[in-house]
């Protein structure tokens, strides 16, 4: 990362973390906020960060590169992709980071984060500086003031990245603007799809699956059957549920294609978005069978998918991780929509979704808990997402 | 589009709406040149181009309204996207265009196509300007003078696309860097995506599918067997082609992840690349039916599907239409391949795949003729391919 404090580099090298980890690529951040604070202790004020304190740089200097050895341990032994989470602002930083990666053999990509409005740097300061650990001595304004001098430092020696640094994406004023130098790659091209759609609108989000299908009364998976009579009380609770809850008001509600979905979403007075993504692993040759049945005629998928529920895809259907990539344009979509949303699922892809949202480790996906007739409530934080969960039928 | 001449805007362009109208927009191509010599005649000199040239600059003008005018009755009728194919390197140009764009409620995109590599400029005057109608007249070096003669009248004028005029897409140097201002639309993100693809090398490509298999022999729909015996012995003769066309010398070999493509292709000794992608269309519930089953046992869904063959689903299965969606990072990955290619897929794969790369129409294709134990070779030519089919087993 690349930008002067206070720009959402944090919040963007998170989002991008959390995304990557799900899809599939090891992923870890490094954050250098967090290195100087356990090696020097919280509690600076400004003219630690000043370029004229020759003890302040040599100490910053060797914080950064006790972050960038730890990074660099971590990707010898166990990563795919690590995100250097620091403001390295200037030229010389970036050299010294472009060369350990080369003597690495890690491809280095520099993502500059430019804020050019004044009052979003304003409230990034306000919202995620003031309770920082360095701040703990100060009050809300003395910590802000002491934050703009902090930022004033890091401007007079800022150097943008140049043509001649090699690969970089410029993320300008939360998107509104890109610049692109030679992303071509898988993992280039999966930051700017991403990027392209961040818009940093902080909203609430409710999943749950469709109320009970006629053929989860008989076990049988897959399908397009109705809802059960049980299944259609609950879609009249639900429906109760959201028109009298006042932070639903402006929801917009996703369904799958299918039946039993569309229609436990039938009754709420919302506008409501089809999304075929959101149908439930496709189960193939297994599809209308109950897992006796595949225990007694198909035992040896039984035993392959027991062994690795993740990986283990249906004979023509599909795996959690094939289910992974297809849901990711309704990750894309959550990401870009400004409204908060309700999401009405199926099991598998409410569980893959649920993992994103939550920044859960992928391949614990298949056994997250999304019973029925259950109501998941997830409320944005600053940096992620607490939960609540309503059961509206017994 | 925005950009000199002999930047490779219409090839870019032409690039852009085959992909546009394969996934579903309805897109058309406005040539400015094109209404040129029609309402002009061809064979204009450079000076006719001069900005000092009071007349040719008038007539230029009346071409541009003209074809903005048919570009906008079309955009009114039938239209989804229509591409503006000229140079646009004005900024009056660029508002008058806007105008009309706000007048009529369209959205206007600007893309920018900017070289700086002289050899590239060099070549594209070379392969598409030399042979131009409007140098019917003129030996090659005569032509290449009077073109950069061309190139510098426009030169002289050029203003390129600033931050204040709205939306733009800026490609540089065939996508090494890439400036995107506003674009967060379906559209705009397919477009970039397209473009951060779109490496602009022209190879062959070879298309064929699997073998005969041991369900083509029975009638079966869908499935993973083996192949036949006879099968094994196109697959045989296939490796015999390969190895002796020095054509294919340095061919990539792509299949699906189905046993019947793989066995196919495991002879030939070239490298081999697995895309799930290919696989075939999935037929849901009729997976293992004969058609004259489907017909028998879900009459309802035989008659559907024949009275819409692109749209119709098979239940929890696919579509034609659903399969251009699957196939997309086929055709990306394509885009972006410098090496000769030879795909072994399946009939409904092939039939969409083939659509892209003939620029046919995508409603078409179902309709596709990709025999069994035939090769079929595309050869890139400037803006398009030519075919040829060969019969390796009779």
């Amino acid at each position: 990362m690349v930008g002067l404090p206070a720009r959402g580099k944090t919040y963007v090298a998170r989002k991008i973390a959390r995304y990557l980890s799900w899809s599939g690529r090891r992923t870890r951040l490094f954050n250098a906020g967090d290195y100087r604070r356990v090696m020097l202790g919280a509690q600076h004020t400004h003219e630690f960060f000043s370029p004229e304190n020759a003890e302040g740089k040599a100490s910053r200097l060797a914080v950064a590169k006790a972050a960038l050895d730890e990074m660099f341990k971590w990707l010898r032994l166990d990563g795919d992709v690590s995100i250097y989470d620091a403001t390295n602002t200037t030229r010389a930083r970036r050299d010294l980071i472009r060369e350990q990666c080369e003597s690495e053999g890690v491809r280095p990509l520099f993502v500059e984060i430019i804020c050019t409005n004044e009052a979003e740097i304003e409230a990034t300061i306000r919202e995620t500086k003031v309770a920082s650990p360095d701040y703990a001595f100060l009050s809300a304004d003395e910590a802000v003031q002491d934050f703009r001098n902090r930022i004033a430092h890091y401007a007079s020696a800022y150097e943008p990245v140049g043509e001649d640094e090699g690969d970089f994406i410029k993320y300008i004023d939360k998107g509104a603007k890109l610049i692109l130098k030679n992303v071509h790659d898988d993992l280039g091209q999966q930051l700017v799809r991403f990027l392209l759609n961040l818009r940093g609108t902080r909203k609430s989000i409710w999943l749950t699956r469709h109320g009970e299908s006629m053929w989860n009364r008989s076990n049988l998976i897959g399908g397009d059957p109705d809802l059960s009579p049980s299944g259609r009380i609950f879609a009249d609770r639900l429906a109760e549920f959201v028109n009298e809850h006042e932070a639903m008001r402006d929801v917009v509600v996703w369904t799958s294609m299918l039946k039993r979905t569309i229609q436990t979403a039938s009754k709420i007075a919302r506008p409501q978005q089809v999304f075929h993504q959101l149908d439930e692993i496709n189960a193939g040759i297994c599809e209308g069978m109950s897992y006796a049945d595949i225990r007694q005629k198909l035992p040896e998928e039984a035993v392959a998918r027991a062994r690795d529920k993740f990986r283990y895809r249906y004979p023509r259907g599909e795996s959690y991780q094939d289910l992974i990539e297809r849901v990711v344009p309704v990750v894309l979509a959550y990401e870009r929509e400004p409204r908060p949303l309700l999401v009405v699922g199926h099991q598998a892809v409410l569980r893959v979704f649920y993992t994103y949202l939550m920044g859960a480790s992928p391949e614990g996906c298949p056994h997250v808990s999304i019973p029925l007739h259950t109501l998941i409530e997830l409320s944005p934080r600053i940096y992620d997402c607490s939960e609540e969960r309503i059961a509206l039928l017994q």
